[in-house]
C-alpha cells in the first residue's frame, strides 16, 4: 500500500504529497461551529488556536509576539535576529519594508544580519515580551544554543525552540563539541520544541530527546528556495502522516508520553491549516501571513531566516504590500476576503464542523482525498 | 483496484479524480443525432432537459426560472437571496452587474446580503413562479429549513431543494435543535432534493431520508474558493460515480426506490455536462453559464451563495461580461462558439450519438479515460 | 500491468497517454542516418514517407494536393469542402486568410461552408488531381458516403478516405438508412481507409469492414475543441497501441491481411512523428504543419473540418501568420528552426538512426518511456 | 516494484523521472559542513569538485577550460567549435553574444560553424590549454573520432571526451568504417569519457569498451529542443539510477573496475546537482551557468552544439545576459542570489551536511522523494 517506487533499478524513493495535493472529504455527521473547539495546549501552556508563528523577523517583534499571545497563540521571537543585533531595529526594519522588487534584497538583507548578537539585547527582548504578559518563547538555532542558552534562560522564558532547516539528533562534528540534544533538554526545567525534520526516523530521535513538540517541515513556502539551493523538498502532508507514526510509536514506546507536531511550510490559508491538522499535525507555525497584517514588524515584507545566510541565502524577499487588516482580523475574522488568507481560525473552525468533529484530536482522523 | 494510497505511514487517502481528469471513450456503435433522448423525469415532474439551476442570484430570478422552465430545464430560486430581502432587488443587482474587478466586490456582497430575509416575499416569489405555469421549485438552507418551510410549502412549490455547502443526514447541535431531515421529508408530500455531499457515505444517508434527489458537488467552479478557505475540494468525477455506488445500494436496500444524483460543481461545457452524465449522475446543475445568458438577473455578474457569508465568504465575484446570447441558444444552440459554452445541451445530446446510447440512464455506462 | 484504476466505486476507467506523456529511449545500437529508409506502401501505392494530408481547406487544395504527392505523401482532398462548393474559391480562401483574432471567425466559416456542394465540382476537381500525376486520394464523410460515391468513383480516384470525428462499424439510424461500411467497401476495387476511431474495438471493428487503412484519433490538435464540446478527449499514444493491438489480432484472425494504422492527432514536430509511429502507427497525417507552407490555400490560416459545423462548431480559427517555408522544406528540410517544426521527416529518419532501427515497421518496437 | 505500464495492449514503457519529479529527504545525523568533502578522482585525475565543463563553445575557451581546472574542476573544449574553425573566433564569439532574441540565431549559428575544421588549430588550443598547467580535456564526436584521433593524441591531451546525442558501442554502417570504440579505445593509453546514454543497456555496453567513464544523459536543459525535434527525452534520475546499477553490475562482472558517471542534462542549480549526485552519479556535466560568468567566452549568450546542425539544429540560441559573478563565485560563492544558481558546489557541500555524508560515494546513498 506505501507507495515506494523504483525510479531506476534497484534505486527507489517514497512517493511524498503536498498538501496542495490533498482536500478533506467531509464524510460522517456535520456540528455546529460553535460547538467546535480550536483550543490547544503545549505542556503547561494553553493556547485558544494551534496556532505559533515562524520566528522571522517579518513576523515577529518583542511587540507583536505580546500581541499574538494575547490573541491566543504562541509568538516566538528569534534570537538571533535583528532585535538582538540592533538596540533599535526600527531604522534597519523601515528600510527592508521599503525595498522594491529591483532592489539587491539579499545583499541588503545579508548586510542587515552582519552585525553581532549581544547577549544583552537578548536579556532586555525576553524581559520585554514577559512585560506583556503572554507566554513567552524564542528561538535560538542548534549551532548557538550552547552559547546563547545561559543568557536565554537566565532571562527566564517559558518555552524554548531550537529550529535550523534541519535538525537531527545526532549532529556530527570534528571542529566543536556538538549540542547533544537529548543532555540538554534532560538539564532544563521547561519545554523545548526542536526541528525542522521532515520524516519519520528524525522525527522519533527528535522525540526520544526529551522535547515538548517537534517541528515538522523547513518553512517551505512560495518564497523558500531550500528546494533549488539544497534539492530538499517537503511533501508537507506525507511527512507530517509519518511524523505523527512516530508520535503513536513514540507513545507505545513510552507508555504515555505525547510530543506535539508543529507543522511549517506550506500553510498560506485557512484551508491549509485545515489540512495540515487532518493529516496529524497538534499545531501550525504561521509565516508569511503573520507578516502582511497590521502588527507586523516590517509592514509588509516577507523573508526567511535562511534568506540572510551569508554565504548560501535560501529564500527570496518579498517586498511590502497592502496589510490584510488586523492580527485579529487575520486570525479570527471576519473576513471580507474570499481567498482563505483572512479569518484562518473561522475557517479551521467552519472545515472542523463540516466534517462533525468537535476538537483539534478528533479531527486528526479526518478523511483524505488525494486529487493533483 | 481502488485507489487508495498510504500519504504517509498509516494514513490512507483514496486518490479522486476531476472531471477534466477524465474523458469520454467512444467504443461502439455510433447513431443518429436525432434518434437520441435527453429527457429526464424527477418524481412527477418531466423535463427535456437534465439541468437544474444553480440557485444563485446571478442566475435565478423568478422570470429567469420559469424562463428555464419553459425551455424544459428546472428553475430553483434561493429563497435566502435578494428576492426575498428586497421587495424589489432590481437596484442591487443592477449596481452588482456594474462592480469591476478592482471594487471591493466581496464587502459590497456581504452589505447586500446583510438586508433580513421577508417571509412575505418568499410567498410573493412563489407566487410569481406559479404564474409563469412552470415546475416551481425553491432553494433552502438546512439552517434555515425548519424556519421558513412553512410559509415555503404555504406558497404551495413542486419541489424543495434543502442546500448547504455540506449537508448530512445528522446533523449535531448543543444549542439549537437541528433539524431532522428525515423525519421532516417523511411529513411532505412533496419530492425533496438535498446536498451538496461529497463521498458515498453521506450520500447513501441522504438516500435514507427520503429525498427524490441528492445534490453531488459543493458547486465549485473556479471563482469558488471552498478549496482555499475550508481545504475541502471536491474530485466531481469520484465523488459522482460513489454517490452512483450508493444510489446502487440503496436501490437494493429498498427492492427499487430510485434517488435521482445531481451533480453540482466543475460544468461550464457541454463537454463536462457528458462526462458528468457519463459519471454517473442524472442531472446537472448549472451557474455560471446560466449567468452568461440574455435571461440572466444580474447582466453577467456571477457569484455563489457562499461569497456574501458575513464572516467567511468563500467565491470570488465575477465581473460582468458580454451575454453569450439567449438561454435557449445557450441551451439548445446553434453554437457560433468553439468553446462548447453554447447548445451546452445538443453538445450532450451529439456526444451520446457518438458512443452510440440512445437515452441518458443508457449513457451512465459510457467508457471512460483517465488522461491527465 | 494494464493501468486501469476505479475512479469511483464499480467504475472503472483505463489509464490513457499522450503523446507528450511519453519520449523515445534509444537502447541499442546506432546506425547511419543514410541508411535509414521511410518509405511506405498503401495497398499498391508507395511513399518516400509516411505522411498523409489531413484534409482541410486550410491544407489541401487540388495544387497542394499534387504537390505533397509530387514530395512523396499522400494528398487528400474534402470533397465536402470550399473546393466543391465554389467554383473559385480563392477569394473565399483570401478572405479567410486575412481574418483577424477578433474577427468572429467560426460565423464566417459556418456562412463560408452553408454553400452546397455540387457534385460537378467534385469531378473537376478529382479531373484536376489527376493530371498533376499523383496518387489520387479525396475524403467524404460517413454521413455523404452513399450519395456522393457514384460520382467520386466515376471521376475516378486511387484512395477513398471515409472519415468523420467518429467512425463506428455500426452506425444506427431510424430514418435514414445508415452506411454500411463492410458491404460497401466489398463492392469497391479501391483502398479504402476509415476512421477516426480511438479504441481497440472499434479500430477492430474497421479494420473487419475490409478497409486498407485506419485512422486513429479525431485530429485534436491545440486548436481542436473537441474535448471541451464532447467530452471526448484522445490520449494518443494509448489509442495508437490498442489499434496496433487490433492490428495484430486481426492479422491473426485473417492469417495475414496487414491493415495501416494512419495517426490522426497531437502532431506538430517531427519528435511527435517519430513518438506515433514508435506507438505503432503506420503513417501519421498531418494537419496545421502543412497549413504552414508556402504552397497551403489559405496562406497559414487553419481550421479543422468541424470548425465549421453550422449547430455545434468544434475547433478554433487560427489566424494566418507567417510561412515556415516550401513544403519541401517542412519535410525534408535543411531546417534553421530548431522547434522540430521544419525537416519533419528528416527528423524523423534521425530519430530512427539515433535507436538503430531500418525501416518504420522495425521502428515501431523502440522502447518508450513515460516521464510526465 | 518497477514501475512499468502498459500505455495500450501489448506495449508496454517504463516509467521515468526527471530531477524536478524528485527531492533529497534527510533522515538521519547531521554533520559539520567543514566536514564534508566534495573530492573527486577520475582516473589519475584529482579533482576538488565533481565538476565537468560541458563542451560547448559558449562555456569552454581554452582560457576559461584552464580557469576552470585552476578552481578544481575538468574543462572540456569541443575540437569541433569554433576555436579549431577560426584562428581567432572572438569576433564571430563577440558577434554571437550581441545577437537578440528576433535575430535568426539558429541561421547565424549554422553560417558560423561551416567554416571547416582546421587539425593545426586543434593542436594549437590543446598547447595552449597545457600551458595553463591544468588537466587537459577534449571532446570529439563520434563521427570525427577516426579522423581527428592523430593530431588530437599527438598534440597530447590528459582526457578525450568521445561525445555525441547519443552514443552506442555499436554503431552501424554500409557506407563508412563505424568507429569500433572498444578496439578504439584499448589502443589508447588515456581515460576516455563517452557518451551520452539514457538506458541501463547502453550504459553497460558503453562500460564494456574500457571507457573510464560515461555520459548520463543528452545535455538537454530548457534550451534544448532534442525532445520535440527526436522525440527523446531523458528522465534523468531514472537514467541516472539505470546507469548505476549497470556500474554495480560491471563491477560485479569485472571483478573491481570502477566506471564514472558523469550526469549531463536539467543541471542548472545546487539543488539539481545535489539531486543528480543522489540518484548515483559521480560527477556532473554543468553547461548553461558555466556560460553566464565572468570567465565564460560569448558574454552569457548560450547555445548547444546541436544547435548548430546544418540540416536538424536542435536547441534554442539563449541570448546573453548580465553576468552571474566569477566563475569561482558561481562554484565557491559567497552567493548574494537566493536561487541557487551561485555557489553551486557550497550548496552541494550544505546539502550533504544536512544529510549527514562526508563524501560523495556515500552521498549516492541519500534517501529521495517522488513529490511531482
Amino acid at each position: 500500500m506505501r507507495d515506494v517506487v523504483e525510479i531506476g533499478s534497484g534505486k527507489t524513493a517514497q512517493r511524498g504529497y503536498h498538501l496542495d495535493d490533498i482536500a478533506i472529504v467531509p464524510s460522517r455527521r456535520t456540528r455546529d461551529v460553535d460547538d467546535v473547539s480550536t483550543a490547544w495546549q503545549l505542556d503547561a501552556y494553553p493556547f485558544r488556536i494551534p496556532c505559533v508563528a515562524h520566528p522571522s523577523d517579518a513576523t515577529m517583534s518583542p511587540a507583536s509576539a505580546v500581541a499574538l499571545g494575547q490573541l491566543g497563540g504562541l509568538g516566538v521571537l528569534n534570537v538571533e535576529g535583528l532585535w538582538t543585533r540592533y538596540e533599535n531595529p526600527d531604522k534597519v526594519l523601515e528600510e527592508l519594508s521599503t525595498l522594491d522588487e529591483d532592489a539587491p534584497a539579499t545583499k541588503r538583507l545579508q548586510e542587515a544580519y552582519a552585525e553581532p548578537i549581544r547577549p544583552d539585547l537578548i536579556a532586555e527582548r525576553v524581559r520585554q515580551m514577559r512585560e506583556g504578559g503572554s507566554t513567552v518563547a524564542v528561538r535560538v538555532s542548534p549551532q548557538h544554543t550552547l552559547a546563547l542558552a545561559p543568557v536565554i534562560l537566565d532571562a527566564g522564558v517559558d518555552i524554548l525552540v531550537i529550529q535550523g532547516t534541519i535538525v537531527s539528533a545526532e549532529h556530527v562534528s570534528t571542529t566543536d563539541e556538538p549540542l547533544n540534544l537529548k543532555e540538554f533538554i534532560a538539564d532544563l526545567d521547561l519545554p523545548v520544541v526542536v526541528g525542522g525534520c521532515t520524516d519519520y526516523k528524525t522525527a522519533l530521535h527528535l522525540m526520544r530527546t526529551g522535547a515538548a513538540g517537534v517541528i515538522v517541515g523547513v518553512g517551505a513556502d512560495e518564497w523558500s528556495t531550500t528546494d533549488t539551493v539544497l534539492g530538499i523538498r517537503v511533501p508537507m502532508a506525507t511527512a507530517i502522516a509519518d511524523a505523527a507514526a512516530a508520535r503513536r510509536d513514540y507513545l507505545d514506546e513510552t507508555g504515555g508520553r505525547y510530543v506535539h507536531l508543529i507543522a511549517d511550510g506550506d500553510l498560506q490559508t485557512s484551508g491549509d491549516i485545515a489540512k495540515a491538522l487532518g493529516c496529524g499535525a497538534d499545531a501550525v507555525m504561521i509565516g508569511e501571513p503573520l507578516a502582511m497584517c497590521d502588527e507586523a514588524p516590517a509592514s509588509g515584507a516577507w523573508w526567511h531566516s535562511a534568506a540572510s545566510h551569508p554565504q548560501l541565502p535560501r529564500g527570496a524577499f518579498g517586498v511590502a504590500g497592502q496589510s490584510l487588516g488586523s492580527m485579529e482580523k487575520l486570525l479570527y475574522g471576519p473576513s471580507d476576503d474570499p481567498d482563505g488568507q483572512l479569518n484562518l481560525f473561522g475557517g479551521l473552525r467552519r472545515a472542523m464542523a463540516k466534517c462533525g468533529y468537535r476538537d483539534l484530536k478528533e479531527f486528526q482522523k479526518v478523511g483524505l482525498v488525494i486529487d493533483k
